[in-house]
This record gives structure tokens, C-alpha cells and sequence, in this order.
């Protein structure tokens, strides 16, 4: 096994796009191509995290369409699809075809395109990926998401404010980056008074529905120095897994708990030799709020039913012990399926080599957690500093 | 980097089936860790290799779903698309899993449902992989194979008779297979006779719709005989390599010349080590008659232009000196886009081990080449005995 570092990252303004997913997967692409200094010619795999594109735009086969937009024909290419976790997929696909010798430049491009679908719509191209016996009762994730919150609020006598924190807390860090399809902040009043949709969950409990592509060029880690100027400049995966939990959300046995969290956790964890408070940062699946909760919990960042005291106590803003979603998170940045843990670790990468600009928090290790589904399938990536 | 070995494979009846997609996966699935002797929960990676599900069922998430049903929850999943080759795609990622040291024991299955659907709403899935300027002209892979055809049979002035020949003798091998969609011979008359489609290519020239799924178990070669009883029983994967073409297939300098076809080919040569004239027996993508010679060709079974003459003087049969499509290729024994990549591995793999029955030749190396879209991305595969 070769260790794999990541020397380059680039995002596309996330939001409603007047593009489709051919021009933003190119447009992440190129860009990261030329923050990484690596031609298109020079590509062994070409990666591309999409969950739906047959069904969003009755277009299939956009890695090959991309290999030819970048100029990278004779790369290898394919689609990974892990429904929302399908970027977290891809960054383990890429850490994959490096670490096993398939390829020694691989470009990792994850996007979406769903804003031109009614919401309605997107809804149901993302509910597809539930059980047939949850789906065809309506039971869609969002209503996951308020049957989730209500028990946890009621069992570990948390407040409903604590939920409408992290909302407050990711719109406040959007504000300070550039691509996020929110910039601006809400107060908690305005949360709490928002449009009730899955009770006791509110409009600014969800992330919205977004248009946005992202990319991350992975090469050993032994190359990596040939790329960039010195060591400050690229971060090394530590650590990266993926495990799964039950297909039908009801049969697990806590519902506060994501087994796959948990596990793809503790397998990146014991990847990197690391445990939970060396993390310095950390970009989370806030799909809805509740989940930064369970993936807080999951991850061993705080107890079980302990994680909306952190969030009560400011722990984890830019200011505190544990910095969460500094991005804004899918939350205020916007959630573009296939996008979404690309750019996850586009955030952390640029936490560890400092091109975080108005987010930059000081970070030797960060985390990224990509939820598939309601915890269906879940990713964990570790990075570290290479100096 | 750690060689790989497969030590068990599957495959459900092809053709029209009373079964939907997490039917077909859970059913080629449960066989293949039976055939490999190893229980579910010891699964660390599950792969499923699949073009279209949401598009032909409206089900996404069925890797998930298919860690359910086969009761391997905590094993990371996920789908793997790269088109019709989809399945060769998943023979790599598989590949990658075991040689980078994520997983010591992956199972790949790949698998379509389309028959439910007309042949032109098939037709109208996987035509979405085409360029959208050759797509919306009406130029469908049939019509590419028609006019590649003609430009090759007038160019290399080949007999039309030749092409037929490959379907005769693809459909003389499927009826020694007892998961071929077709087990039935056809004679010359029959297939020169028959509806002209894209012409000169008739219906015959072509590959059927189908239904079905098929399975591979990989571990690491070192751990193989802790497994099976002996070298015998299991194979080594010596090769496996992709690479793209054009997207816009009329950019290509040369119609006769499939680019991904040659690159992965000498690429998974090159990792092998080995010559195209030690390949004893090869699974070649037919999806059309005339792709068997381009594939020839591509991969140095013969030279260009001159594949026909080959197939003509009957060395591809299997009593020649290179049986190809042993199986039936997709000729007889369908193609189920997601499935028939890793099909192409269950046939070189039982033929490497000896468990090909009445299609048993005498080999010791055995290549599969996987065609996506009209040559948009290839995989070439090349297994070789242990023992």
C-alpha cells in the first residue's frame, strides 16, 4: 500500500447553476488541474461522484464526456455512486487506485445538477434510494430526519434551540466562503419561527436543493513534493473507510444511532492511529441539523446524547475546542449530491494547507463524514499535515 | 501492491425474468459466496456494477439494499457505472480494493433488469451515454455498428458472410451454456436472412435485451488456498487496465480502430507481461458482430483488417487455436449491461479453473475485454491459472 496525498482542490460556486452537469464537472475539474500544476494528459484516473445524472438529465456516461471536456482521453475513467455519500465514495475510490499502483494521478470530480427539477421532483429522485417498504409509505428522509430529532430532543431532554444552533452556526461560517449558496447569516429566532416541515424540524433544519461540481487530484505520497513547493503544500490521507447500516431505517435498533458512522469512524481511525480529540476540524453531513448530532456522537466527538451540550456550549464554531462545518456545511454551502463529500475534503485540505482565507482555523488533522441515504452508507476520511 | 486472486463466481439465468434488480444482485450474490465458501459478515467491500437501475426501476441505493439481503451490514458498498462496461469496472475497482489493502475479501456483482421495458425505451437508457450532438441526431450505438460495419467489410474487403459467422458461432457456443439467454443454433441462411436493422448488419448481428446478474469473490492471492482445496482452484488476475476513447465517436481518426480497446489491452499486457499469442481463450464484448473483430484486432489477436479472415478459417471456434465467446458471448447469452463485464470474468474464470464443463478448453491464461458505450471506455481483464 502507497501512501496517497492530495495536492490540489477546487470548487465550483455551488447555488442554482445555468449550467449542466457536463460544464460543472468540467469547470471543477480544470480547476483543480491547474491548482495542482498536473496536465490533463498526464491522468491515469479520472473518477467522477454522481448519483443521478440519468435521472436528473437523461445524460449517462459523464466520465467519458469529461475525459474528452478536460483533454484527459486515454485516462482511465468511471462514475462513482454512493446516492449522497457517492463523494466520499469517490475520495475512497481515488485513495484506492493510488495506494493499490493502478494509477499514479488520479482526479476525483464530484457533481450534481437538480435545480432545474422541482423540489418535489428532487425529492423523489433522492428518495428512491429508500427501502420500497418505507418509500411507498411516504416515509421519505426528510420525515426520517423529524422522527429522528423528536426522540432525541425528548430522550436526552435537549432543547430545540440546541438543533437551531447549528443551523445558525453553519449560515455564520457560509458567510466567509466565497462558493456557498448561502451567504448570509439567519438568527435563531428566525429558525425556530421557519416553516415547520418534518415536526419538529423547520425549513432551516434542511439543507437546500443545489447545483455544484468539486475536485481533489490525488498522487503517492511520494510524488507529492514534485508537484508542490514544499511540504506545507499538500495533506496526506491518514485515514479513510466506509461501512454500511441496515437498508430499512426502522429496523435498527436506536435510531439516535448511525452504525455506519460509527464504523467507517473507527476504521479510519484505526487507519491513522489517531482517536476523536486529535481531530482539530471537521466538515460533517448536516443534510438536516439533527445529523450533526449523530455524527458528533458517532464519531466519538462527544457521548451519546451529549452532543447538543457541545453545540449549547459553542464548542464547536470557528472560535471553539472543535470547529464544525467551517465550510458552512451542506447546510448554508448547499448540497449537490455528488458534490457534496468532495467538497467536504475540498474544506479540509484547504484547512491543512492554510488556503482556508477567512475560515482558516489552525488544523494538523481534519475529518470529513459523508452520509449516504439516512445513514445508509457512510464514508470517514482522515487528513494530515505532510509537514 | 498485492496480487489478487478470485476464488468463487456465478451467474443467474440470463434472459427474461420474473425478478427485479435486488432479486438478480442477492440471487448471483448468495451463489457466489457459496460457491467461495465464505460467509457474508466476512465480507469488508461489496461492489454492485450497474448502468441504469434508477432509470429502469426508479430504485437507486441497491448496493445498500443488496448488503441487506445477502446480511452483510458493516461491509462498505458501493455502485460502480462506467455504462455497458460497468461490470469490467468493477472487476478493476475490485481489484483496487484488494491490491491497495482496503479489503481482504470483496464480492462484485453486477446485474441489469430491463426487460419490463419496450426495446426502443432500452434502447432510449443506454443511447444517453452518447454525445448529446450525436444523440439527438438519432445516431444510436446500432447505427454506429452499421456503419463501422460497412466500412470495414468495403475497406478490408471481407466477405459479409464473416460477420455472420460470428454470430453463428457465438449461438453454437451458447448451447452449451444453461444460463444463456439463447441456447439454440442458428445457420448462416438464418442470420443473412434476417430483418436488416442497421444495415448490412440484420438482427442477428445483434445482442438481446436481457435480465440477469453475476457474481466474482476476491481476496488476496496469498490468502487463496484458505479457501479452496487447491492451485487449481482458484485464479490470479496478472492483468486488468482501462482506458477511454473519444465521447464524440465520429472524432475518431480511424472508424476501424476502437482506441480504448487497444490501450487497455496493452496496458493490462504490460501488467501481465505477457503477449497477446499467450492467451488461450478470450470473452470479447459482441454486443455487435462487428465489434469481435475490432476487439481482435485492438488487442492483437490478429492483424488490422484481417480479423475476418480468422473467424473465416474457424480459429475462433471452440476447436481453434483462440476460442473466443466460449460463454456464447453476448451474443447468445445476452447482455444485461451491469452484468455482462463481470459475466465475461465468471466464464474466464471457470475456464482458468477448470469448471466450464462442456465449454472446457485447455487454458491457462484467458482474457475478457469489456466495451463501453461504442468503444467510449474499455476494460481488459487477463486471469491466469495458479497452479
Amino acid at each position: 500500500m502507497r501512501d496517497v496525498a492530495i495536492i490540489g482542490a477546487s470548487m465550483t460556486q455551488f447555488g442554482q447553476r445555468d449550467a449542466w452537469i457536463r460544464e460543472l464537472l468540467a469547470e471543477a475539474g480544470d480547476a483543480c488541474l491547474d491548482d495542482a500544476g498536473v496536465e490533463p494528459s498526464a491522468l491515469d484516473h479520472l473518477y467522477v461522484s454522481n448519483m443521478a445524472s440519468g435521472e436528473f438529465e437523461g445524460m449517462t456516461g459523464v466520465p467519458n464526456a469529461l475525459a474528452h471536456d478536460l483533454g484527459a482521453l486515454g485516462a482511465y475513467t468511471q462514475r462513482v455512486d454512493q446516492t449522497s455519500s457517492s463523494g466520499g465514495a469517490g475520495i475512497y475510490a481515488a485513495w484506492q487506485s493510488i495506494a493499490s499502483g493502478a494509477s499514479d494521478a488520479t482526479l476525483l470530480v464530484g457533481g450534481e445538477k437538480m435545480t432545474h427539477k422541482t423540489t418535489a421532483e428532487s425529492t423523489d429522485v433522492i428518495a428512491s434510494l429508500t427501502h420500497p417498504a418505507e418509500y411507498k409509505h411516504g416515509v421519505t428522509l426528510p420525515s426520517f430526519a423529524g422522527l429522528t430529532a423528536r426522540h432525541y430532543l425528548e430522550r436526552f431532554d435537549a432543547p430545540r434551540e440546541s438543533l437551531a444552533k447549528v443551523a445558525v452556526k453553519n449560515h455564520e461560517n457560509g458567510t466567509r466562503n466565497p462558493h456557498a449558496q448561502f451567504q448570509k447569516e439567519v438568527d435563531l429566532d428566525t429558525v425556530m419561527e421557519s416553516p415547520i416541515v418534518a415536526d419538529p424540524l423547520r425549513l432551516y433544519d434542511f439543507c437546500p436543493i443545489t447545483d455544484g461540481s468539486a475536485a481533489l487530484m490525488l498522487v503517492p505520497a511520494d510524488d507529492a513534493e514534485s508537484y508542490v513547493d514544499s511540504a506545507d503544500d499538500y495533506a496526506v490521507i491518514s485515514g479513510v473507510a466506509g461501512a454500511t447500516d441496515t437498508h430499512v431505517v426502522h429496523e435498527r435498533d436506536d435510531p439516535t444511532v448511525m452504525g455506519g458512522v460509527v464504523e467507517s469512524g473507527e476504521r479510519a481511525f484505526d487507519m491513522a492511529g489517531l482517536e476523536p480529540d486529535d481531530v482539530d476540524v471537521a466538515e460533517l453531513h448536516d443534510m438536516f441539523t439533527i445529523l450533526e448530532f449523530l455524527q458528533m456522537e458517532g464519531l466519538g466527538f462527544a457521548e451519546h446524547g451529549k452532543a447538543w451540550e457541545r453545540v449549547e456550549a459553542g464548542e464547536t464554531t470557528m472560535d471553539g475546542d472543535l470547529p464544525i462545518n467551517t465550510s458552512g456545511g451542506l447546510k448554508s454551502k448547499g448540497h449537490p449530491l455528488g458534490a457534496s463529500g468532495v467538497a467536504q475534503g475540498v474544506e479540509i485540505y484547504e484547512q491543512i494547507v492554510g488556503e482556508a482565507g477567512p475560515r482558516q482555523v489552525d488544523a494538523d488533522v481534519a475529518l470529513a463524514c459523508n452520509v449516504g441515504g439516512f445513514g445508509n452508507c457512510v464514508i470517514t476520511t482522515i487528513l494530515e499535515a505532510a509537514a
